[in-house]
């Protein structure tokens, strides 16, 4: 959208040919399940191109699929310039509408990272951008004090930010939306993005009787194996277990779907795979600005009922006397008691964000703020200072715990 | 040297005036401690200014005296132009020469951190620059293919790389060195640096009968106590415990400095405090190209006699799609039979080193390839792949153990 890659096939990791040729994997594209029976063992699909019904049978049975982008029922949301990036088709119907509208100024519905980087992608091209989100803060998967700093770097860079307005409906001319109508007013629109987060992509199973987890997931063991031992799921339509709260959880990432994946096809080849769960990293950029997130933030902890210090510091990505230096902000959360390492949040310039992998791999390990205290990490003026701020976060932290 | 940074001030964290006036700490500067008596808790220092002896009594002492470059006794190393860079005031004799001097070709002997660094920094001054290391490798921290791919940059970059020679001594006009003559033929020069790695500054302890260990660091507990209960020593004079070989070594970090360094202070404060010990992580870079390593290499595995399997993969910091991606070799190297993660080492270009914080950490928590296979990494276009190369390194890895 932002032009920075040429050719739609880039962005293919394996074709349908390839499945075919390579992996002589039969593959059937523009086919829509419509049902499973796990009583028969029969898939029901209804061939987009013919029109015809056809069904097949399976020994083992994958759900891979995935998310859908969430579109809520507001009368024009269906309109040619609503827009939304929910999969490759739908990314190049935008991206032809842009060459095709060349429209002035659009505005994006939502503040999670999807509203984060087509807000960039459309300045990039020029376009004046507004965006309205319904919370009173951008991006809500990080705390507030560092969701403010992401909005005031997307202020800067030339956003205009809505926040705490929602959306109620449109106005409409044809079947083009002109307006979009919030809590608060109307607001001219000729051309309308959303990004309203993602709901897996679950009716089939749930109508096949297989049970769902958190938000209507597909609930799999680490097996990635549903409650029904010949059917199994992966990656944006699977729950995921999350190794910070220990409780079922979903995300949906394209590393865990990857991961999910591999371990239910091992599974299936008749391998023993387990997928032990994640920690709920994630990374943005919004231009200059990078951001990322690891574990459990303030809100998750506070309806997880578990009782937690922070520490937010301030420090730099490289000593202040080397060149591109710049700031960067890092927020530690740790258990109250036991000093275990709940989560943490970084924002900051560039280098910043993909140092969450620190913290990340310190979840993993269960570490408390102690153990990341003497943490040897890579330190030579280009790349950090002598003391990373995830350690100063982490020693401030232990104060508190 | 390069002239990144203005001023020499903005190196200096902490001056002579901020410890007398802000900290209220009693500071002598051109004064070397010439003995140090257990017995009557005194110290004996030279006063280089008024040539006087002075003598002072301590009830804690803690030796922070550093490292110092190593100087072989050839005739004609202590030539007007035979620089090093031990510290900042022979950093700036170096700085003055170059401007003073402006020569237009440079020889450095020694292929280590230093070695490195002191070429891009001459390169950067339009100056040609010849590296002679005795080793037939460049950066012996890491293993040979891993400085290979190192060694192939720094020519691209423009250095002449001898290696595999000798230096066996210098000729002389006046108190300049003019060539270098090695085991090999003689190479003129008339603007020589050294970076032939440090040795711990222990002189002073070990008279005193202070127990040194490995390398003649001094020896301390986890404290940073010596073996005389009032007497501590931290940094580079000091030895530091190698958490993946369990075995005392000595590092030369900046980072272990100052950690142990506030160990040392809070328990002398009557705080406890305890340094575990480092893994050795370090990193650099000579123009684009940049390098890290943590844990131990096949050198230092075979040493120890300890098993392991290495895997080294290709990948790229960012999706080959992306803007700014670049190529990025890792290595991985885990214990036979357990699996255990043992040491890690990254090549490539921008973005790329840094990331071997989190083999670091996984080392720090004991891992197994296994325990990375899933590790729940960021992932975005603009920072990585879907598979980060070192999870990549890590299956592969755990194939051969």
């Amino acid at each position: 959208m932002a032009g920075l890659v040429d050719t739609k096939s880039q962005l293919i990791a394996r074709t349908p040919e390839y499945f075919i040729e390579k992996m002589e994997i039969d593959v059937h594209v523009n086919h829509e399940v419509v049902e499973v029976s796990p009583a028969t063992h029969s898939v029901t699909a209804i061939n987009h191109e013919t029109g015809q019904q056809v069904t097949t049978t399976y020994d083992q049975l994958v759900f891979a699929t995935g998310a859908s982008g969430f579109r809520p029922d507001l009368p024009g949301i269906e309109s040619d310039n609503v827009h939304d990036v929910n999969n490759l088709v739908r990314g190049e119907v935008l991206k032809n509408a842009l060459e095709k509208d060349t429209p002035k100024s659009a505005v994006i519905i939502g503040g999670g990272y999807i509203g984060i980087e087509v807000a960039e992608a459309l300045l990039l091209r020029g376009i004046n951008v507004t965006l309205i989100q319904r919370h009173s803060q951008i991006m809500r998967s990080v705390d507030p004090e560092i969701g403010a700093l992401l909005g005031k770097a997307m202020k800067a860079g030339g956003v205009t930010l809505r926040l705490g307005e929602s959306v109620v409906g449109f106005e409409k001319a044809s079947n083009r939306v002109t307006a979009i109508v919030t809590d608060q007013g109307t607001i001219p629109a000729d051309f309308v993005v959303l990004g309203l987060g993602v709901r897996p992509n679950s009716a089939v199973a749930e109508k096949a009787g297989i049970p769902l987890g958190p938000k209507k997931a597909i609930k799999v063991n680490e097996r990635q194996q549903t409650d029904l031992s010949d059917i199994w799921a992966a990656g944006d339509c699977a729950q995921c277990f999350n190794l910070v709260s220990n409780q079922h959880d979903y995300f949906s990432m394209g590393t865990i779907a990857n991961k999910q994946g591999r371990v239910a096809g091992l599974n299936i080849g008749g391998k023993q795979a387990a997928f032990p769960g994640a920690v709920g990293t994630s990374i943005t950029k919004f231009m200059e600005t990078e951001v990322a997130r690891t574990g459990l933030n303030e809100e998750q902890l506070n309806e997880l009922g578990i009782e937690f210090a922070a520490t937010t510091i301030e420090g730099t990505t490289k000593p202040k006397y080397y060149p591109g230096s710049t700031a960067m902000t890092v927020k530690v959360l740790a258990e109250k008691g036991s000093g275990r390492l709940l989560g943490a949040q970084i924002i900051g310039g560039e280098g910043a964000a993909k140092r969450i992998d620190t913290a990340a791999t310190a979840l993993h390990a269960g570490f408390t703020v102690d153990d990341m205290l003497y943490l040897d990490l890579a330190y030579a003026p280009p790349f950090s200072g002598v003391w990373e701020p995830l350690v100063i976060a982490a020693r401030l932290a232990r104060r508190k715990v």
